[in-house]
């Protein structure tokens, strides 16, 4: 779903990841972090998208670099961010990014 | 895929739609903008995904505004655009954004 995000500037985290083959406890994982991130100081929202090859990018969006932080820093996710590591994922990148502006289906 | 870029900064565009059901066309005019789009001066890179819900990210990487702005203005990227807006999305966002750091599965 589109996330509903406030007029910019604010960031964004682009998290660009290949799968390995399985779920191995990542679906269940991946459920809980979204949830746990959304309670998050400064969270602005997530949208996220895996496609049948195990190719997903997952954009999340906050407030300032505190948040980004903070969040980055919470003990479950950084057990969780280990596992992607070691075992969930083949390849992954991550981006930190300044939304500069932003325009919708209606906007012109 | 995950794209291979230089060393930040550059420019993002996150585009996050929801389709309509039923290709109508949608699948060849994607691929024929990506080809397209590699072809354009600046452009470094694109990543996109699918979920079979039809909720997608697609992200490309730019090296500056007027390259953004030079593809935005191509007339077969508008027309796909239009086409977009009227028959294929249901809703979209677009993000411009600027990369200021990035990181991957080999840094710490």
């Amino acid at each position: 779903m589109i996330a509903g995000t406030p007029e910019p500037p604010y960031l964004a985290v682009i998290f660009s990841s290949q799968r390995r083959p399985g779920d191995e406890g990542y679906g269940a994982m991946a459920e809980r972090m979204v949830a746990l991130a959304k309670e998050q100081p400064g969270f602005l929202g997530v949208e996220s998208a895996r496609d049948a090859d195990g190719f997903g990018l997952t954009v999340s969006y906050w407030r300032d670099e505190a948040a980004i932080a903070a969040w980055k820093a919470h003990a479950d996710h950084t057990v969780a961010r280990r596992l992607g590591r070691d075992q969930w994922y083949a390849d992954f990148q991550v981006r930190v990014c300044r939304v500069e502006r932003q325009y919708g289906v209606g906007d012109r």
